[in-house]
């Protein structure tokens, strides 16, 4: 090895380090999501991390300046993925035999060579479940109800998924006389609602305003007669799906346009109805744009209300174009994507998450070093009885230590085989969980009395594992 | 979006995509390898993909050279991780509150800018696991009894494991009279006994050979003497790991560093008798040496024996000195790397894996596609009582096409809502995986008539869910 030196440990700026306990709830929380799209059908996918760079281009201006891009031994350009999406075009166009829909799920990081800031990462993992090759309303819904299936399995108490349709706001335009041509600007802007007010949307679409900052941001320059229409849109009241869906109705009046914008976003308030998913979860909200230039028909956005912070957890809508990169036609797709790593930011926040760092139930310590094959032995038969069992191999000879290590690592059991155990052939079992509730020994005797027999109690060698695989499973 | 042309949907050489199919059968062993190592207590690490070039650096000039490597946009040298052991050793420099040892898995891609080839991959998953902090050969044993675990549990008929520790190498050096000095190049050939044979070691330890693509490779230039003894050192016959060592004993005699060398072996397979691990399947072969110069004690590898051209598909052993490199000191380690596609691909040639594309285990047909909405209901109602179902959303508007799309997913059962079902409030079951082992309905009428009952059958549209998680839980 060429190089003594000695290398300082640091992580590049921007990326992170998931340890056991975090890591536990991160692979908790992926586990649900599966569980959930698994039951619907949706299929597992994995693509590499890297791709052609033009592979992965043509998805906005923003993306492609975010992009991790290099040369391979070959010389090509090639590039880290920025995200899921790009790659299930490439695959739907790649394998022209895949059953249509495809509906897909994939997990996996993604790379964006944003600018770090704290809460800000350039690698990230993300779940996305798209369903290719329908234009059915039916699958916008499962995307909307998984969504809502998904963040209760992973007991959020409360959320709200709002979802609209790109083509509303493109009535939008229309009712208020703005040609389609400024959409992208005046759609960015409204996307900004919850972040600037109603106020700032207004300033940003005439005259223009000084931000926090002290930048200024320049105005559309529209007039008071589009900007009074989209204050009307706006300030449709919230309400029932039902009740959202005939305001605008109303609102749009005789717009041409209307009653197709209108149309697929009433399938799904009919269905979602139907299937009984709960108005308060799941709201019909005209005022979501989402950044995204490539959606066409329903987009739609979660957040935890409880910790609005993160921002949206969850995002996604419908982009019929995406395939059209590379086979020159449309392919009707729809798809959500869920951002892991925020998600369990904000449920860690809110308590939500279990991050014990072990994966042990049972700890066997090791009092007499010299006798290590016992132990091996004992240890082995907890696995085999499937409960998971650790083998003390740490630097410390005594007891205490060892059962000290055992509730930080939170591991809820112990084993105590000592030289008084080996003679008489048993075994110390003591239950650290139970332990650690344990009433005051003075004030409470009585109780402490009976319940300190069942936190530490001795049993025949052979019948030790048996009483630890009961008392795991009544943990 | 500027650019309109048509993108070519293509991989880079080296890298591949995971179609649903073959996803599911790697899910499946990396599950099963998370619940074996999970039994043992090991805890999950994650790790970015992307590292700063030097902490990547010293392990080998071969592994630099594969290293895929940039800069970043503040112009830091980067680079894709090779494997997940450097990683791992910058996080136990990094953390010094981790608990030691510190048994952690992490399973995950890793990149090498290899010269692709059929089977070689640029981008391939590995399963690792390893204990950092114990000199304890029990935590040697651990990582043993964990492969063997795994590839049984993964149900493999026949595999072997074989371990040797470096240090016997090293007594092999003195043994025949070599210089330590001349250890690298001299394991190196040693390591190759399986793809070149005993001449071929031997010509390449003398005065070399032509390899079958008329390549010459120079020899090392050993004498004959040492040549014998090394002879005679791979002659040692296969046996019980208690014969081997026996057997090893003798071989070395008086040679001082013998004992020390074969001290730590004997008591891993003390260990592995007393727990009951078959000499066939776990294996003292003093034949090995593994390439990487980094491992110190231990080392061993995994072979199925049915599928041997595949190689190796887990690798390890004990590596003492990896954290040094941060530290400035050692830190005692051992672990091993599963290949989780070479697994995959070795599982698949054996007919060991299940690879249905499909997750659904029943599929909703769709033949009166206004009456949507009911289908949903439906759908959902499977969904919420634990059942995988999937609306068929496809283009099909007749059902045989529908039963065929479902019979090409393999998943196993249809239900079937038509006019007449609407009208008497009915659904029918199909039980295609049934449906597929009907004897023939003419020379086995009765047989036929009596199973085809049970294939398809009509049922009260409210008992439907229930029967038909019956048939899932009985499948």
């Amino acid at each position: 090895m060429a190089d003594d030196r000695i290398v300082e440990p640091r992580l590049l700026r921007g990326f992170r380090d998931y340890l056991p306990g975090q890591m536990n709830a991160k692979l908790a929380i992926i586990a649900t999501i599966r569980r959930v799209y698994e039951s619907y059908g949706f299929l597992p996918l994995d693509t590499p991390a890297l791709e052609y760079h033009e592979t992965l281009m043509g998805y906005g201006e923003d993306n492609a300046k975010q992009i991790f891009e290099f040369e391979n031994p070959e010389e090509e350009h090639v590039a880290l993925r920025f995200d899921l999406t790009a790659p299930l075009a490439r695959v739907v166009a790649q394998y022209t035999d895949l059953p249509l829909p495809f509906r897909r799920y994939q997990v996996g990081p993604v790379w964006r060579a944003d600018k770090p800031d704290p809460g800000r990462f350039r690698e990230f993992t993300q779940f996305d479940l798209d369903s290719v090759g329908t234009p059915s309303s039916a699958a916008d819904t499962e995307i909307l109800c998984g969504v809502y299936d998904t963040l209760k399995a992973l007991g959020i108490p409360r959320f709200r998924v709002r979802f609209s349709d790109r083509n509303v706001l493109n009535t939008l335009l229309d009712f208020a006389g703005i040609p389609h041509s400024s959409s992208r600007p005046v759609f960015r802007i409204l996307d900004k609602l919850d972040k600037i007010g109603l106020d700032g949307i207004v300033a940003e679409l005439s005259g223009g305003r000084v931000d926090a900052s002290g930048d200024k941001i320049r105005g559309l320059g529209l007039g008071t007669g589009p900007i009074d229409k989209i204050k009307k849109f706006i300030a449709v009241p919230r309400g029932t799906r039902t009740e959202v869906l005939a305001a605008l109705k109303q609102l749009f009046g005789e717009v041409p346009s209307a009653t197709g914008a209108l149309h697929g976003l009433g399938a799904i308030c009919s269905s979602l109805d139907a299937l009984g998913i709960p108005d308060e979860f799941v709201a019909l909200d005209q005022s979501i744009a989402r950044g995204l230039d490539y959606y066409t028909g329903p987009v739609f956005e979660a957040l935890l209300i409880d910790a609005l912070e993160f921002g949206s957890v969850v995002g996604g809508g419908r982009y019929d174009g995406l395939v059209a990169r590379f086979l020159g036609r449309n392919i009707p797709a729809v798809g959500a994507s869920i951002g892991v790593d925020r998600l369990l930011a904000a449920m860690t926040k809110l308590g939500l998450t279990e991050t014990a760092p072990s994966t042990a139930q049972v700890l066997v310590t090791v009092m007499e070093p010299e006798k290590i094959i016992e132990y091996e032995k004992l240890t082995r038969e907890f696995r085999q009885a499937g409960v998971n069992a650790e083998l003390y191999l740490g630097e410390e000879k005594g007891l205490s230590k060892q059962l000290a290590y055992a509730n930080r690592q939170q591991i809820p059991l112990a084993v105590l085989v000592g030289s008084d155990e080996f003679q008489k052939g048993e075994v110390t079992i003591k239950n650290l969980k139970l332990g650690a509730q344990l009433p005051d020994k003075k004030t409470q005797r009585e109780e402490w009395l009976k319940l300190s027999r069942t936190v530490q109690f001795a049993v025949p060698r052979g019948e030790c594992v048996s009483h630890v695989r009961r008392i795991v499973s009544e943990l």
